[in-house]
């Protein structure tokens, strides 16, 4: 299944992504049902991820895992039969979560169940209602103001029964124990940016890691937001409070407007340290956010008890572009070449925490480079500044600076110090502290 | 006797406070004396508050409690026998502690013993003399400039003599030992702000804080500054350091120009913590002064070995207004409005250190707000930002944050946190980990 | 010996450094060789330095102490046998370490063997090759360019034999083990700012050292750079790293163009703090580098496993200046005004460090300055600001901060404290907590 992942060129999966993305747009998604399904099982095309089922009515903290949702159909017709607004063409146009309902109403008392943006006049919104039982309707506000008085028919064909709340997780061992973890989501239904970048750019990631040797077990996982990540809590909390060593919560990864960081709650932690080198670095104008601008999963992921170290690696974070949370976050908003780059800044970041190590230097003072060909034999005016990154990095290999530090210390790009690392670590120049 | 306070409105006390100060003005205190005792027996009048003498030659700390000092007339008088400078118009013609004097003498000897301000022509300058025996007078400089050569008789009817420094103290008790320290000084002769402020924005403070329920319990004090404030700490020392969580200096709170604070010495304190924050989103134009910048009774309150948490909230402060220490800061500088705002800002305070405590989320992660009416249940592109503060509130609730953290780190005034926080407690979403 | 000191005016002994400096000016100084042991004995003229001589091939840490160089003539002749270039006339004009050669040559093959700087035309370049066997020329680029084709006789008459590498070191011993530490350097031929400016002021501050009562010992050391710190690191490092308290690097120490300051690998140790105060206060428009910016002997000394508390007090730091390495850093360059700035510095920064302590007042409040004369006795609207210095030295003698902090707390140049300090001391105002 995997032998395709050879010959991907991962400088270069732009397309691959967006075709994986392509595919999956059409289908109605939810917290719960079968578009949640089907999204995973078209995912486990590219990677073995395992399908986990939670009862409804299982309690995940303060919540419960709600009735699963399904939908087979929906409009709005005219008094001549005709759809106007019509589930096949959009599934937005929807509440999600909507009761059934199958009723001919006015024009006035259809309103009370309208849900359009004046400001947006062409958007359909998207519109929930998870945990209080409605019916409603989402449209551009150009159709709604169109709409002549008379009656309408209202027909939905959806079920809220007990089922369960379907998740999807991989697991990709390495050398320890400590983990690195993965979260995105697959609970909206037809968009692309904040919804579809997310698992393509996961689903990607995994390809990569599963694709070289690794010093850490990957744990990722696909979820629906909220629910979802409180669900996977609830039965993992302990094995992830110990392991984790740094997360990345996967959204609105896939325009190529901007790059975006949103740090842990805490700010400090170890995957906020590698996003903000890296992007510092890479995407030097990324936007940072403040924890007070979250809306995702590290709502859950670093609230307090459970205190994970997870951050959000962003293109236009959701909330914050004017497409955000309607039909206008499609297809063309999300670009290959936006997938690339936020497929390239996160698995730089996993490059950096898999080579992140403290080192210490092995002889005291400086050692003679020269000697080992590391060091030009002639001192000249200029010869002093040619092996500084060298000499830097044996500066600050005290035993105490990780990579992380010493690339920030030195104001050099981590990922220029990787082959001085691994010269120092051939010479035995340097040693590593940390495993 | 404080039947009267329950009709009192504390948003609206600025003229009953200008009332009392009118009342004070005219009593000539200084450092021990009648003057006090008459201050704080008015005082009483509003407040339980308990007179405390302490004998001359007592030694506190490196100083020795001073001999009394009476004064019943002082006058310089021209040949003609008139007077021209006149302790009974304004009690700061007399250099205060000016040992008596009956003699006639020549206006170039007179000079020696004269004090006036050129660069303020029409100001009668403050002076004393408390620790070295002189006699002297205070006058405008218009009027010293235009003396005339001749003879001049000076009297000063004042005493020196073994007796006591006195000084008011209330305290309040609250739930827990656990203290607010109040202090102010009660030893200028007729000056209002950098006087009567103090006291009166006291006593009405005193009248808040037992009109209402309260954790701490409240130590308040009335006293000559410096000596009185070495006096009251060498007897109350221990107590003070043990129980004392944060205090606050009143002095120079009755002008409406400014809002001014004063840091304790570490900067860092709760007492610094909370006035900043109230400051800081109620008057986010005050003047920030260093602890260099000191002048009044924290220079004891905050010595190194004393290291009480105590700070001043003022309107404008000792030495930065020109009228300082002169005839000039009377009753015309501080207003009803100025003594109100410097009341409330320091209530404020207070109200703000009653609500501090360190609160602990009860679930792992978020709670289900929808489900408790605390949440719209229907999921629009806006909805996320509604509940922000609880929801931000609920995400610092770790522990380890008290309430001026929470209120820092979210940006929201505390005050409009405690709402909030009430409503969380009661649904018992959180719980106080502080007492 | 040390007799003349007792007239040395510290204040005005730069013509005194700079008739050193000419006198050594001519020595053709390397890592090795006699060109150091004329150096350090004429050095030994004025201070009691002990000369150590390492043998070649001891094992120092990383490097082995390489061999001897002896030099005795070096030239290229033309045709008609005319030195045309001659070490005789300046020794830059051989690249250090040169093995011997005699041969005629042509121009081309000649080229390989030429070092010039074609940006700087007139400057002779200063080259080495310490641990490479080669033999080369340095010209200025002028002549360079005007060598006309035909044959070339080159003569090196050099040798390198086992022999020693030779340091000089001087230990003052003070009232404590506990040491300050000065290193400089004596391997740079005819050169002044980044050479002699070390030496030079190194040897008039041991002069000052011993000139006065001093509370700790100092451990002065004159070697060559980088193989010489290295050698005296290996054979004293336990006892340097138990006693060093601060340490100075001198070098470019000489003109007058600027004051620099390079940190120690932390930037805060006691040397860092010390040299910060002084140039802020005394030179606040210094140029304050990076460690990133190292190219001296704090390479060893705050290398990690060594971390010295070592930092440089300069005027033109090295590789910033245009002449630095070049015939152009000469006697023109520096200065006797230059070598007395940066002799002052290090001066003052000694003198702070003799004087920085941990103070304490001793009594509880402030004392009563009046009573002891140190405060005007009546009190006036300006009285309080007169002795702000010393109210605030006793508001921070706190029994923790050093009189570093003090000085950086309140804002004063620390030597404007030490008359206060010595009052406060005098009058049992405060105490000493460190020893």
């Amino acid at each position: 299944m995997l032998g395709s992942d050879l010959i991907i060129d991962f400088e270069n999966c732009g397309q691959e992504m967006y075709r994986l993305m392509a595919e999956l747009f059409p289908l109605c998604r939810s917290i719960t049902g079968d578009g949640v399904r089907e999204t995973l099982r078209t995912i486990q095309g590219q990677i073995p991820l395992r399908l986990v089922e939670v009862p409804t009515g299982t309690q995940v903290f303060d919540w419960t895992v709600p009735r699963e949702w399904a939908i087979r159909d929906a409009h709005i017709s005219d008094s001549n039969g005709k759809r106007i607004v019509d589930f096949r063409s959009n599934n937005l146009h929807v509440v999600g979560y909507s009761v059934p309902v199958d009723r001919t109403i006015s024009l006035a008392e259809l309103q009370n169940h309208l849900y359009s943006l004046e400001t947006m006049p062409d958007a359909i919104p998207y519109v929930t209602s998870y945990y209080q039982e409605r019916w409603g309707f989402c449209l551009t506000h150009r159709q709604r103001s169109g709409l002549p008085d008379g009656e309408y028919r209202v027909f939905i064909d959806s079920e809220l029964k007990d089922g369960h709340l379907t998740y999807g997780e991989l697991i990709i061992p390495g050398e320890t124990d400590r983990e690195i973890f993965l979260s995105t989501y697959v609970c909206h239904p037809s968009m692309a940016n904040n919804e579809l970048s997310g698992p393509v750019v996961a689903t990607m990631l995994a390809r990569w890691i599963m694709s070289r040797p690794r010093r850490f077990t990957y744990r990722i996982v696909f979820l629906p937001e909220t629910i979802g990540s409180l669900t996977y809590l609830s039965r993992n909390l302990d094995r992830m409070k110990e392991n984790i060593v740094a997360g990345f919560n996967l959204t609105c990864i896939g325009d190529d407007r901007a790059y975006s960081f949103l740090p842990s709650r805490s700010g400090s932690t170890l995957a906020d340290r590698a996003a903000l080198n890296i992007l510092g670095h890479k995407h030097p104008d990324f936007i940072r956010y403040s924890f007070l601008d979250r809306g995702s999963d590290e709502r859950q992921y670093c609230s307090p008890g459970v205190d994970l170290p997870v951050v959000s690696v962003m293109r236009s974070k959701y909330r914050e572009y004017p497409e955000y949370h309607t039909s206008l976050d499609n297809l063309d908003l999300v670009t290959p070449a936006g997938l690339q780059g936020g497929f390239s800044a996160v698995r730089d970041c996993l490059e950096l925490l898999e080579n992140n190590r403290v080192y210490r230097a092995t002889c005291l003072g400086e050692p003679q480079l020269g000697r080992r060909g590391l060091f030009p034999t002639v001192g000249t005016r200029d010869s002093h500044s040619q092996v500084a990154d060298m000499l830097n990095v044996l500066a600050y290999a005290d035993g105490t600076s990780d990579l992380i530090d010493i690339s920030n210390i030195i104001k050099a790009p981590v990922y220029q110090l990787y082959p001085i690392i691994d010269e120092l670590l051939s010479t035995g120049l340097i040693g590593c502290v940390s495993v």
